[in-house]
């Protein structure tokens, strides 16, 4: 592994991470005396695949549930860096396995992480992995997605401040060996603030600063009336997405707080990135029609655009 | 909605679900008076599809985590049940989203879950009111499953008795506005017994009954030693696996808790039939070859296909 000198920056707001050229940190110091690692979800191996020759580049990982989303955002991606070669010839590295996507579009990986904590879980493990045993330094961590909004018009967008859980505490319960531990779940500040630049400067769709609840499901959990099973009246609900209001929970969705755990964990900036699709106050039902939606669904994807392009220099 | 007598049945194990001719059960009053139902996940709606048309004839429905295998799984029944047509023309009938993945073989229905139990929680939710629209009676729902063995022979498939936590109890804690309700995960023992005289008379792989514990991650909630985390030792994950063991514990998997629970709670009989990929008292990693892994990935589904080919009559 190349050995960089870490270098103190002075305008970051989180003190654990005030480092550039810092590589990707496992926490795990079985790793190192593996012979192989096989990364079974991703259908790679340090084995039979050069992971620093494939991977060495990275700079950014976008990660988002769908697998057509995050295709697209890889086409998008490569459009928008001028990249040679043809968007519609992307391959997906993981074409051994159907249970993620992944695309490589110069320093950009986009990556599908499927519906829920566990998911993103796994993909997590060894997407940290991969960047590890790829020798990654300096990465960035973005999870592009779509979540009900709580007091916001449609449309909008959230960048999280803090991902909370069903009692709006930013903290995230994860079971080891059968004993439950808690970690912390507070984003980077500074990757937030400059999204929420970039926002104003793109002035195209509204862009809100907000807490973050994480579900484990989709109805009973976040108070939705619609759902197989429901034991609660429509006033219940409000009172709970008002305390979840009061409490800063601006959006709700079903990853973030084990996202953001674990890029404290292993020293990786990270950042949420949700559209609304609906307004929980207005409804349950995601009624809008599909070319709103993917409209909609865009929007966390042009941030995050610009963003990189920023961060590249294509922009000044 | 047709009504049908329920008749009693004297020789089923389950108190609350002896009924033959018992159409599959919502909890939730708001649905009867709602204009339409958007199944957003599976991108049916009752306005949009006739579902009571599309799929009142179910009997079985079958799934699993993997979209692919799920098609395949379709594709198998469509040959074993000899039915006309092209097993390869078989369509995706969720093509509209690619949360999930969706396809009916005569009475059968396949849909992939996805990973984890927020994921499989959100297709059962849509599913369940699916059935429910559609007016389906007499329905046996099936998880057909990979999963670590707990000192099995990696092969080995498992009917689960009971689903247990991560500290061997036979509950789910679902968050309902903000407050923990604990669920039964007891599993139809009928079902589960037919199962496994369907194994006894196949003769083609070991099948055992066991205790299968669910768990919200795949690394350090069951104990792996090769994740991106890992803060335990060889001896303290062995210490885990033996109590789990001594549990009753057969195999880990992510999804059967809320399985069962929302399967009880509705009325519905369940089984949960998972393949061993490997035995975690010798390692963690998945290091069969390919081929072997789709051979394991074929058992849950030809005793599933054996039960329903036996239920349907194709064999006396």
């Amino acid at each position: 592994a190349a050995v960089m000198t870490p270098i103190l920056l002075n305008h970051m707001g989180n003190e654990e991470n005030e480092y550039i050229n810092e590589q990707v940190q496992v926490k795990n110091p079985n790793l190192d005396t593996m012979e192989e690692d096989i990364l079974y979800h991703f259908s790679l191996s340090t084995k039979t695949h050069n992971l620093p020759e494939m991977f060495g580049d990275i700079k950014f990982v976008c990660v988002g549930g769908s697998a057509n989303r995050m295709k697209a955002f890889a086409q998008f991606i490569h459009q928008e860096l001028k990249l040679p070669g043809n968007p519609g010839d992307i391959k997906d590295i993981c074409e051994g396995t159907d249970r993620y996507c992944m695309y490589k579009v110069g320093p950009v990986l986009s990556i599908s992480h499927g519906m829920g904590v566990p998911s993103i879980s796994i993909m997590l493990h060894e997407l940290i992995k991969l960047l590890h045993h790829a020798q990654c330094c300096d990465v960035v961590l973005f999870r592009l997605g779509t979540s009900g909004g709580v007091g916001l018009a449609p449309g909008t967008v959230v960048i999280t401040e803090k991902a909370v859980d069903y009692s709006f505490r930013p903290q995230f319960e994860q079971v080891v060996l059968g004993k439950v531990i808690t970690r912390n779940t507070e984003l980077d500040e500074g990757v937030a603030n400059e999204l929420l630049q970039c926002s104003s400067e793109l002035q195209t769709f509204p862009t809100v600063i907000g807490n973050t609840m994480c579900t484990h499901d989709f109805y009973e959990g976040q108070g939705r009336l619609d759902g197989a099973l429901c034991s609660f009246s429509q006033e219940e609900k409000l009172e709970y997405l008002r305390k979840a209001y009061e409490a800063g929970v601006r959006n709700i969705e079903m990853e973030s707080t084990v996202f953001a755990a674990m890029c404290r964990v292993c020293g990786l900036k990270g950042a949420v990135v949700c559209v609304a699709l609906l307004n929980r106050f207005e409804g349950d039902q995601i009624t809008s029609s599909h070319d709103v939606l993917v409209e909609y669904q865009q929007r966390p994807q042009i941030l995050v655009a610009h963003f990189i392009k920023k961060r590249l220099g294509y922009i000044i």
